[in-house]
Protein backbone atom coordinates (compact mmCIF):
# COMPACT_ATOMS: atom_id res chain seq x y z
CA UNK A 1 0.00 0.00 0.00
CA UNK A 2 1.47 3.34 -0.87
CA UNK A 3 2.09 6.46 1.55
CA UNK A 4 -0.31 8.57 1.92
CA UNK A 5 -0.78 12.06 4.12
CA UNK A 6 -4.35 11.03 5.18
CA UNK A 7 -6.51 12.57 2.67
CA UNK A 8 -6.65 9.60 -0.02
CA UNK A 9 -3.76 8.80 -2.77
CA UNK A 10 -1.45 11.05 -2.96
CA UNK A 11 -1.73 13.31 -5.93
CA UNK A 12 -0.27 12.09 -9.21
CA UNK A 13 1.72 14.44 -10.85
CA UNK A 14 3.17 13.94 -14.15
CA UNK A 15 6.32 16.07 -15.50
CA UNK A 16 6.86 15.88 -19.21
CA UNK A 17 11.05 16.12 -19.59
CA UNK A 18 13.50 16.47 -22.19
CA UNK A 19 16.82 16.98 -22.58
CA UNK A 20 19.06 19.80 -23.34
CA UNK A 21 19.09 21.07 -27.01
CA UNK A 22 22.32 22.36 -26.76
CA UNK A 23 25.47 20.13 -28.55
CA UNK A 24 27.58 18.33 -25.79
CA UNK A 25 25.06 19.51 -23.25
CA UNK A 26 23.18 16.11 -22.24
CA UNK A 27 21.64 17.36 -19.19
CA UNK A 28 17.51 18.39 -19.01
CA UNK A 29 16.77 21.24 -20.58
CA UNK A 30 16.44 24.53 -18.83
CA UNK A 31 12.61 24.35 -18.78
CA UNK A 32 12.34 20.82 -17.78
CA UNK A 33 14.37 21.21 -14.81
CA UNK A 34 12.68 24.32 -13.52
CA UNK A 35 9.25 22.75 -13.88
CA UNK A 36 10.77 20.09 -11.67
CA UNK A 37 12.04 22.38 -8.98
CA UNK A 38 9.03 24.13 -8.90
CA UNK A 39 6.99 20.98 -8.66
CA UNK A 40 9.26 20.51 -5.87
CA UNK A 41 9.44 23.55 -3.95
CA UNK A 42 5.68 25.08 -4.54
CA UNK A 43 3.49 22.10 -4.55
CA UNK A 44 4.94 19.18 -2.86
CA UNK A 45 6.86 21.17 -0.26
CA UNK A 46 7.28 19.27 3.08
CA UNK A 47 4.48 17.15 1.77
CA UNK A 48 6.32 14.12 0.60
CA UNK A 49 3.52 11.41 1.23
CA UNK A 50 0.78 13.66 -0.18
CA UNK A 51 2.71 13.35 -4.02
CA UNK A 52 3.92 11.12 -6.36
CA UNK A 53 5.72 12.48 -9.27
CA UNK A 54 5.82 10.65 -12.60
CA UNK A 55 8.45 11.31 -15.03
CA UNK A 56 7.86 10.75 -18.70
CA UNK A 57 10.37 11.33 -21.25
CA UNK A 58 9.39 11.45 -24.76
CA UNK A 59 12.41 10.70 -27.25
CA UNK A 60 11.43 11.20 -30.65
CA UNK A 61 12.43 8.51 -33.78
CA UNK A 62 15.83 9.03 -35.28
CA UNK A 63 16.28 12.60 -34.40
CA UNK A 64 19.31 12.13 -32.63
CA UNK A 65 22.42 10.23 -33.52
CA UNK A 66 23.26 11.26 -36.98
CA UNK A 67 24.60 14.22 -36.15
CA UNK A 68 27.16 12.21 -33.95
CA UNK A 69 28.03 9.96 -36.91
CA UNK A 70 30.73 9.91 -39.54
CA UNK A 71 28.18 9.08 -42.50
CA UNK A 72 24.72 9.26 -43.14
CA UNK A 73 25.25 6.18 -44.97
CA UNK A 74 25.04 4.09 -41.53
CA UNK A 75 25.13 0.09 -41.36
CA UNK A 76 22.79 -1.87 -39.45
CA UNK A 77 25.26 -2.09 -36.73
CA UNK A 78 25.89 2.11 -36.57
CA UNK A 79 21.80 2.09 -36.15
CA UNK A 80 22.14 -0.65 -33.95
CA UNK A 81 24.68 1.19 -31.48
CA UNK A 82 22.98 4.73 -32.19
CA UNK A 83 19.46 3.24 -30.36
CA UNK A 84 21.58 2.02 -27.68
CA UNK A 85 23.43 5.21 -27.20
CA UNK A 86 20.04 6.96 -27.04
CA UNK A 87 18.35 4.31 -24.84
CA UNK A 88 21.36 5.46 -22.51
CA UNK A 89 20.74 9.19 -22.79
CA UNK A 90 17.18 9.00 -21.85
CA UNK A 91 18.43 6.77 -19.07
CA UNK A 92 20.22 9.33 -17.91
CA UNK A 93 18.04 11.81 -18.10
CA UNK A 94 15.28 9.91 -15.87
CA UNK A 95 18.10 8.54 -13.56
CA UNK A 96 18.77 13.01 -12.44
CA UNK A 97 15.47 13.56 -11.87
CA UNK A 98 14.60 10.18 -9.97
CA UNK A 99 18.00 10.88 -7.89
CA UNK A 100 16.22 14.21 -7.15
CA UNK A 101 13.29 12.98 -5.36
CA UNK A 102 14.89 11.60 -2.44
CA UNK A 103 11.68 10.97 -0.01
CA UNK A 104 8.94 11.31 -2.67
CA UNK A 105 7.65 8.02 -4.42
CA UNK A 106 8.38 8.28 -8.28
CA UNK A 107 8.21 6.66 -11.30
CA UNK A 108 9.97 7.51 -14.69
CA UNK A 109 9.93 6.18 -18.25
CA UNK A 110 10.46 6.45 -21.82
CA UNK A 111 8.37 6.57 -24.64
CA UNK A 112 9.08 7.31 -28.50
CA UNK A 113 6.84 9.03 -30.79
CA UNK A 114 5.52 12.77 -31.17
CA UNK A 115 5.71 14.48 -27.77
CA UNK A 116 2.61 16.53 -28.34
CA UNK A 117 0.69 13.25 -29.06
CA UNK A 118 2.22 10.98 -26.78
CA UNK A 119 2.42 12.94 -23.38
CA UNK A 120 -1.48 12.93 -24.19
CA UNK A 121 -2.02 9.19 -24.92
CA UNK A 122 0.10 8.56 -21.38
CA UNK A 123 -2.14 11.28 -19.51
CA UNK A 124 -5.45 9.13 -20.66
CA UNK A 125 -3.45 6.06 -20.32
CA UNK A 126 -2.50 6.92 -16.48
CA UNK A 127 -4.65 9.52 -15.33
CA UNK A 128 -2.61 11.44 -13.23
CA UNK A 129 -4.34 14.60 -11.25
CA UNK A 130 -1.99 17.13 -13.32
CA UNK A 131 0.91 17.67 -16.09
CA UNK A 132 3.50 19.67 -15.84
CA UNK A 133 5.04 21.18 -18.80
CA UNK A 134 7.38 23.41 -19.17
CA UNK A 135 7.21 26.21 -22.07
CA UNK A 136 10.60 27.86 -24.15
CA UNK A 137 7.92 30.80 -24.71
CA UNK A 138 8.62 30.81 -29.05
CA UNK A 139 8.19 33.85 -30.57
CA UNK A 140 5.28 35.01 -32.13
CA UNK A 141 6.92 33.40 -35.79
CA UNK A 142 7.88 30.47 -34.60
CA UNK A 143 4.66 30.15 -32.63
CA UNK A 144 2.29 30.21 -36.04
CA UNK A 145 4.15 27.58 -37.75
CA UNK A 146 5.22 25.51 -34.68
CA UNK A 147 2.97 26.06 -31.74
CA UNK A 148 4.39 24.22 -29.09
CA UNK A 149 3.85 21.19 -27.25
CA UNK A 150 2.79 23.34 -23.48
CA UNK A 151 0.02 24.72 -25.70
CA UNK A 152 -1.05 21.64 -27.42
CA UNK A 153 -0.92 19.85 -23.94
CA UNK A 154 -3.31 22.55 -22.10
CA UNK A 155 -6.28 22.12 -25.02
CA UNK A 156 -5.86 18.16 -25.35
CA UNK A 157 -4.84 16.52 -22.14
CA UNK A 158 -7.22 15.16 -20.31
CA UNK A 159 -6.41 16.67 -16.70
CA UNK A 160 -5.24 19.87 -15.45
CA UNK A 161 -2.13 21.43 -16.55
CA UNK A 162 0.56 23.40 -15.37
CA UNK A 163 2.02 25.45 -17.87
CA UNK A 164 5.87 26.83 -16.68
CA UNK A 165 7.14 29.20 -18.93
CA UNK A 166 11.18 30.01 -18.82
CA UNK A 167 12.35 33.29 -16.95
CA UNK A 168 13.69 35.76 -19.40
CA UNK A 169 16.86 35.12 -17.94
CA UNK A 170 16.81 31.57 -17.85
CA UNK A 171 16.96 31.80 -21.58
CA UNK A 172 19.71 30.56 -23.55
CA UNK A 173 21.15 33.25 -26.48
CA UNK A 174 18.95 31.32 -29.42
CA UNK A 175 15.53 30.80 -27.19
CA UNK A 176 14.85 27.87 -29.69
CA UNK A 177 17.83 25.98 -27.86
CA UNK A 178 16.78 24.90 -24.32
CA UNK B 1 4.24 36.64 10.70
CA UNK B 2 2.96 34.03 8.30
CA UNK B 3 2.40 30.31 9.93
CA UNK B 4 4.55 28.36 6.96
CA UNK B 5 5.23 24.15 7.04
CA UNK B 6 8.70 25.35 7.45
CA UNK B 7 9.54 25.08 3.90
CA UNK B 8 10.01 28.90 3.44
CA UNK B 9 6.91 31.27 2.55
CA UNK B 10 3.44 29.64 1.63
CA UNK B 11 2.70 29.04 -2.12
CA UNK B 12 0.87 31.99 -2.98
CA UNK B 13 -1.94 30.48 -5.31
CA UNK B 14 -3.91 33.28 -7.26
CA UNK B 15 -7.42 31.64 -8.13
CA UNK B 16 -9.43 33.59 -10.45
CA UNK B 17 -12.90 33.24 -9.90
CA UNK B 18 -16.29 34.17 -11.72
CA UNK B 19 -20.41 34.36 -11.12
CA UNK B 20 -22.55 31.26 -13.24
CA UNK B 21 -23.80 33.04 -16.29
CA UNK B 22 -26.85 31.08 -16.03
CA UNK B 23 -29.45 33.95 -15.33
CA UNK B 24 -31.07 33.23 -11.71
CA UNK B 25 -28.09 31.47 -10.63
CA UNK B 26 -26.24 33.72 -8.74
CA UNK B 27 -23.18 31.40 -7.77
CA UNK B 28 -19.75 30.46 -8.30
CA UNK B 29 -19.69 29.75 -11.89
CA UNK B 30 -19.07 25.36 -12.57
CA UNK B 31 -15.19 26.23 -13.75
CA UNK B 32 -14.83 28.56 -10.59
CA UNK B 33 -15.87 25.93 -8.34
CA UNK B 34 -14.43 22.98 -9.51
CA UNK B 35 -10.61 24.92 -9.76
CA UNK B 36 -10.89 25.59 -6.14
CA UNK B 37 -12.60 21.83 -5.31
CA UNK B 38 -8.91 21.03 -7.05
CA UNK B 39 -7.27 23.47 -5.79
CA UNK B 40 -8.31 22.69 -1.93
CA UNK B 41 -8.01 18.88 -2.72
CA UNK B 42 -5.39 17.91 -5.23
CA UNK B 43 -2.52 20.70 -3.80
CA UNK B 44 -3.30 22.08 -0.38
CA UNK B 45 -4.52 18.33 0.43
CA UNK B 46 -3.44 18.23 4.35
CA UNK B 47 -0.81 21.12 4.24
CA UNK B 48 -2.99 23.67 4.64
CA UNK B 49 -0.20 26.43 6.59
CA UNK B 50 2.20 25.52 3.22
CA UNK B 51 -0.27 27.62 0.92
CA UNK B 52 -2.23 30.94 1.15
CA UNK B 53 -5.30 31.25 -1.52
CA UNK B 54 -5.93 34.65 -3.05
CA UNK B 55 -9.03 35.19 -4.67
CA UNK B 56 -9.43 37.63 -7.21
CA UNK B 57 -12.93 38.30 -9.17
CA UNK B 58 -12.99 40.52 -11.72
CA UNK B 59 -16.18 42.48 -12.93
CA UNK B 60 -16.78 43.66 -16.24
CA UNK B 61 -18.30 46.75 -15.81
CA UNK B 62 -21.67 47.47 -16.21
CA UNK B 63 -22.27 44.20 -18.27
CA UNK B 64 -24.41 42.88 -15.97
CA UNK B 65 -27.82 44.44 -14.66
CA UNK B 66 -29.36 46.04 -17.88
CA UNK B 67 -31.53 43.06 -18.03
CA UNK B 68 -32.94 42.96 -14.86
CA UNK B 69 -34.22 46.54 -15.21
CA UNK B 70 -37.51 47.86 -16.62
CA UNK B 71 -35.94 50.59 -19.31
CA UNK B 72 -32.48 50.68 -20.61
CA UNK B 73 -33.15 54.67 -19.80
CA UNK B 74 -32.02 54.83 -16.35
CA UNK B 75 -31.86 57.68 -14.02
CA UNK B 76 -28.76 58.04 -12.42
CA UNK B 77 -30.33 56.25 -9.07
CA UNK B 78 -30.87 53.41 -10.79
CA UNK B 79 -27.45 53.44 -11.86
CA UNK B 80 -26.69 53.64 -8.19
CA UNK B 81 -28.77 51.03 -6.97
CA UNK B 82 -27.22 48.84 -9.76
CA UNK B 83 -23.72 49.30 -9.05
CA UNK B 84 -24.58 48.51 -5.50
CA UNK B 85 -26.39 45.51 -6.47
CA UNK B 86 -23.39 44.45 -8.50
CA UNK B 87 -20.51 45.09 -5.52
CA UNK B 88 -23.23 43.39 -3.34
CA UNK B 89 -22.89 40.55 -5.95
CA UNK B 90 -19.23 40.26 -6.13
CA UNK B 91 -18.87 40.41 -2.31
CA UNK B 92 -21.26 36.92 -2.03
CA UNK B 93 -19.33 35.57 -4.49
CA UNK B 94 -16.32 36.10 -2.86
CA UNK B 95 -17.92 35.06 0.72
CA UNK B 96 -18.31 31.60 -0.81
CA UNK B 97 -14.82 30.80 -1.84
CA UNK B 98 -13.53 32.45 1.56
CA UNK B 99 -16.22 30.31 3.60
CA UNK B 100 -14.43 27.24 2.43
CA UNK B 101 -10.94 28.04 3.27
CA UNK B 102 -11.36 27.04 6.69
CA UNK B 103 -8.02 26.48 8.01
CA UNK B 104 -6.47 27.84 4.83
CA UNK B 105 -4.99 31.44 5.21
CA UNK B 106 -6.72 33.26 2.14
CA UNK B 107 -7.85 36.48 0.71
CA UNK B 108 -10.24 38.24 -1.89
CA UNK B 109 -11.18 41.22 -3.76
CA UNK B 110 -12.47 42.64 -6.30
CA UNK B 111 -11.51 44.59 -9.86
CA UNK B 112 -13.45 45.77 -12.43
CA UNK B 113 -12.61 45.73 -16.02
CA UNK B 114 -11.67 42.84 -18.84
CA UNK B 115 -10.87 39.67 -16.88
CA UNK B 116 -8.41 38.53 -18.82
CA UNK B 117 -6.36 41.59 -19.06
CA UNK B 118 -6.93 42.49 -15.09
CA UNK B 119 -6.23 39.22 -13.98
CA UNK B 120 -2.67 39.41 -15.63
CA UNK B 121 -2.02 42.39 -14.34
CA UNK B 122 -3.02 41.36 -10.77
CA UNK B 123 -0.29 38.76 -11.31
CA UNK B 124 1.97 41.69 -11.81
CA UNK B 125 1.27 43.41 -8.71
CA UNK B 126 0.95 40.21 -6.77
CA UNK B 127 3.43 37.92 -7.60
CA UNK B 128 1.28 35.00 -6.71
CA UNK B 129 3.86 31.34 -7.27
CA UNK B 130 0.84 30.39 -9.59
CA UNK B 131 -2.56 31.25 -10.74
CA UNK B 132 -5.27 28.63 -11.07
CA UNK B 133 -7.78 29.39 -14.37
CA UNK B 134 -10.70 27.28 -14.72
CA UNK B 135 -11.98 27.09 -18.43
CA UNK B 136 -14.93 26.30 -20.52
CA UNK B 137 -13.04 24.70 -22.95
CA UNK B 138 -14.96 26.57 -25.72
CA UNK B 139 -15.68 24.65 -29.08
CA UNK B 140 -13.42 25.84 -31.98
CA UNK B 141 -15.80 28.16 -34.03
CA UNK B 142 -15.74 30.21 -30.73
CA UNK B 143 -12.22 29.97 -30.19
CA UNK B 144 -11.45 31.76 -33.19
CA UNK B 145 -13.92 34.34 -32.36
CA UNK B 146 -13.12 34.58 -28.69
CA UNK B 147 -10.07 33.05 -27.43
CA UNK B 148 -10.38 32.34 -23.92
CA UNK B 149 -9.13 33.93 -20.26
CA UNK B 150 -7.52 31.17 -19.84
CA UNK B 151 -5.61 30.84 -23.17
CA UNK B 152 -4.33 34.98 -22.48
CA UNK B 153 -3.47 33.96 -18.94
CA UNK B 154 -1.33 30.81 -19.94
CA UNK B 155 0.64 33.23 -22.87
CA UNK B 156 0.73 36.14 -20.90
CA UNK B 157 0.76 36.11 -17.09
CA UNK B 158 4.02 36.53 -15.34
CA UNK B 159 3.51 32.56 -12.89
CA UNK B 160 2.87 29.73 -14.34
CA UNK B 161 -0.78 29.00 -14.68
CA UNK B 162 -2.47 25.94 -13.81
CA UNK B 163 -5.27 25.32 -16.38
CA UNK B 164 -8.55 23.15 -15.69
CA UNK B 165 -11.17 22.48 -18.10
CA UNK B 166 -14.72 21.71 -17.02
CA UNK B 167 -15.30 17.61 -17.59
CA UNK B 168 -17.60 16.63 -20.28
CA UNK B 169 -20.00 15.71 -17.24
CA UNK B 170 -19.98 19.42 -15.88
CA UNK B 171 -21.15 21.56 -18.92
CA UNK B 172 -24.82 23.10 -18.58
CA UNK B 173 -26.40 22.45 -22.04
CA UNK B 174 -25.01 25.45 -24.01
CA UNK B 175 -21.24 25.55 -23.51
CA UNK B 176 -21.71 29.07 -23.23
CA UNK B 177 -22.80 28.90 -20.23
CA UNK B 178 -21.49 28.35 -16.71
Amino acid sequence: MERTDGYGDPTKVMVAVNESSLKGYPHPSISSRSAFEWTLSKLVRSNFSGFKLLFLHVQVPDEDGFDDMDSIYASPADFKSMKERNKIRGLHLLEFFVNHCHQINCEAWIRKGDPKEVICSEVKRVQPDMLVVGSRGLGPFQRVFVGTVSEFCVKHADCPVVTIRRNANECPQDPVDD
